[in-house]
């Protein structure tokens, strides 16, 4: 794609039957799944250059259309400006780093055992697609785990085609970016049917009954989806049900627990400075990230009750957030009703529902260890955390007793020997819990990079041995194939 | 262990409840998978030299028992001494091997992101054991993919307590074979539970309902299968129906298409080579073999005919071989009778059933393309093959209306031209179909090395971006964690 890309003046007009130029953009699932099967052949064996340049394509014209495109998520999610934009930075950059990667040919296992064969032939292994991948947008990132986010990019830079399904919430910026993705991938000359996009209404208005049609359609080969458990569940008993069974590599999300140890709060300013961390980790982006703290564990101390006292002030001071829709403002509004419900005083009543339906209002419900049972286990998606005072002796068992998590964190005081030895002892049951330990930081904020582990056991993800995020997510699309004895110039 | 070890005298004693020395030794599902879960969290921290020393020590106590074992094997199973021997030997190398693969931190994924994530902070990976795995031993290779197979194997490595079942077939062998490795595991320190046995046959003699209990245990985190695409499908529909569902690493099998192209038999010499490698493929071990060549293509030409006659004739004059079981020479029995009336007059009739109601007759069928339909295109588990003549400028349409294979191969003349192009234009769609292809050898006799890949697409197996065979079969068993900013002296 060449710099300065411009999209061209008809991706304006609505999509439809016979849409002119979008030569990979389907709206019906037959349409879109019988072009991606006859396309897999051709676009599996592009040179990893092509696939580079066109996920770099891809991101180009996503730039070219940034401003747009930002103000259009900004109208169906109501997330900021700013946070919208960096998102777009986010997503264009992972297009191109996953397109760096398979052409440097980082995504290979190129394992090689010279001689190794009956007869003395050498046995290598080439990496090749698994086929069409069917893509489910989530709405909580409408770029980076949108339409254009990682596991399209991830799935085109192994060589497969894909057909994505919109979100309901965002049904005009999907279709705006299918429309841009679509051309680029048109332009950079790729087979009709590599990239294919779906509304997210079918024909009867069953969004859901699409989903699962999507999934079992026999020439999908893999499902990449980030959303929630039930969601997620039901496309792996789906998948699980065909005749011929598939891969569903879904993230459904956790409560992400931080350990809080004693060292770390010891002084004010300790205090002040993880307050204001925590409550921005639980607030920002109106609490609807897969990572955000939803179970912050403090020391049943003086200190830790210090903490507590601050960090819900500040998450309560923050004052009404948008949600990105209403029925995740109401879902919100009856967590924190219950929550506050449950516990004899709370410090902060939740307060009256807003004016706006689709805003919450931050709430930190504080409760001791004893009491960490039920709801307060289950994911909350909004901006709201569960404060649990507990003996820090006790963090390895709190620990053992959840389910698998996406992450988990623990605050320190890295110079103090008695939190040392305390995260030394507890670092094995989050490793055994979680697919990402982070030592003195926030869970939120998950870096695009090869070494990063998005993922974790059950219920956190169907697939604990991958990763959604970083470079490693294009392996999830591939399959080894050894050749013994091949002649090498047949293959190439 | 040391050099010379004896089993101590005891371990000829059956095993039973209160069986004395073999702590890690249990005959019933609660027994076992108890065990293995308490066992999961010290064994899974054992470092990878212990873990390599175990796997040794397991080596050599099967190599101590060699000669009783192949002699017991030889009763239940009816293979020869001298296929039994050598399959001792590949399965203590491959236990030797696994374990100096971890030793040497060769399973690691081992990314790392120098300042990647917010804050600046390392992101790196580790790669911890999922769990206890539930191990079904397989009849065909009562040690490679038995009790102490590749499985069982690359479990161990992983640092992953196992619970094997035994293969009805093998009742005696099978807890042979786990007396021995529970003693071995027991002697070498591992936590009780590390190694668990169950008998084929459940308290209320069903082996199908233990299979499904094991499978939807829940402290079960992965299986290992290799058998019949009916079992491991119910398998995996167990395990897809839990509350937590866990990963099936089931081998299932394929017909192992062949592909011969003219140049390589064009003359006489070849031709002769051909079908001696080729009928030695399909009745060696009784034709018992996942990799067995099912289906060979030779051209539809006077040479290709010439082929057919030999091979068939070498096959058919092999005389009737052993089988595992009757049943299995029964099947054959079938599968014979039911080839030979499909075609109009078989070269070579199947004959009279033998007296031996174990032994199977070798026999090839021989039809045209135009009648490759049906059951000649499903797995035949005995000495039959189906000899398919073919216009080979057909060959890459009859690939592609395979099923998912195990392996393809390609048999050609090196050092003709036509022979080359047509291979070349034939691998993309065998690469497409298979989890190995192989270039002028037999799919027969799979290396364990680095670089083999033994598995493909469905239905050969349930998970086709994984091998059952070589190295890589142990990070079936792994899932990487990333560590963000923790100090590295805590996680050592």
């Amino acid at each position: 794609m060449p710099a300065g890309f411009t999209p061209r003046p008809s991706l304006g007009v609505p999509p439809g039957p016979g849409y002119p130029g979008l030569v990979a953009y389907h709206t019906t699932l037959d349409r879109a799944t019988g072009a991606a099967a006859a396309a897999a052949g051709p676009y599996g064996a592009w040179s990893v250059e092509r696939r580079r340049d066109l996920l770099h394509a891809c991101a180009d014209a996503l730039e070219a259309a940034r401003a747009g495109l930002v103000e259009l998520a900004g109208a169906e999610t109501h997330l900021t400006p700013e946070r919208l934009d960096g998102e777009v930075t986010r997503t264009t950059g992972q297009l191109r780093l996953y397109g760096d990667h398979v052409a440097a040919g980082r995504h290979l296992s190129a394992r090689r055992s010279a001689g190794a064969a009956p007869g003395g032939a050498d046995v290598w292994t080439i990496d090749v697609p698994l086929g069409p991948v069917a893509v489910f947008a989530a709405s909580n990132f409408p770029f980076a785990f949108g339409v254009p986010g990682g596991d399209t990019a991830s799935a085109l830079a192994a060589g497969c085609p894909v057909v994505v399904k919109g979100h309901p919430a965002q049904p005009r910026l999907s279709r705006r970016i299918a429309e841009i993705l679509a051309s680029a991938i048109a332009d950079a000359g790729a087979p009709e049917g590599t990239f294919g996009f779906l509304d997210a209404e079918s024909a009867d208005g069953d969004p859901n009954k699409l989903s699962i049609e999507l999934v079992q359609h026999p020439v999908i080969k893999a499902v990449g989806f980030t959303g929630s458990l039930g969601g997620g569940r039901a496309l792996m008993d789906a998948a699980a049900a065909r005749p011929e069974p598939i891969p569903v590599y879904a993230e459904m999300g956790s409560v992400n627990p931080v350990f809080v140890l004693p060292g770390a709060i010891a002084g004010e300013p300790g205090r002040e400075q993880w307050a204001k961390t925590l409550a921005a980790a639980v607030t920002g982006s109106g609490g609807q990230l897969c990572t955000k703290p939803g179970v912050v564990f403090v020391p049943d101390t003086a200190e830790g009750g210090a903490l507590g006292d601050l960090t819900e002030q500040l998450i309560a001071g923050t004052g009404p957030v948008p949600m990105l829709t209403a029925g995740m403002a109401a879902a919100h509004r009856r967590w924190s009703e219950k929550a506050a419900a449950s516990v004899t005083s709370p410090a902060t009543p939740p307060g009256e529902q807003e004016a706006d339906s689709r805003s919450g209002r931050p709430f930190a419900v504080r409760i001791s260890a004893k009491d960490f049972t039920g709801d307060y286990r289950e994911e909350h998606f909004g901006p709201g955390t569960v404060i649990v005072h507990a003996d820090p002796a006790e963090y390895p068992a709190l620990a053992q007793a959840l389910e698998g998590q996406l992450t988990a964190t623990i605050i320190a005081d890295d110079a103090a020997d008695t939190d040392r030895s305390a995260a030394r002892e507890l670092l094995p049951s989050l490793v055994a819990k979680a697919g990402r330990v982070v030592w003195n930081g926030v869970p939120t904020g998950v870096a695009v990079v090869e070494a990063m582990q998005h993922g974790g056991p059950w219920p956190a993800t169907s697939a604990p041995w991958s990763t959604s995020v970083g470079t490693e997510a294009v392996r999830r699309f591939l399959r080894p194939v050894a050749l013994q004895g091949v002649p090498a110039d047949l293959v190439g």
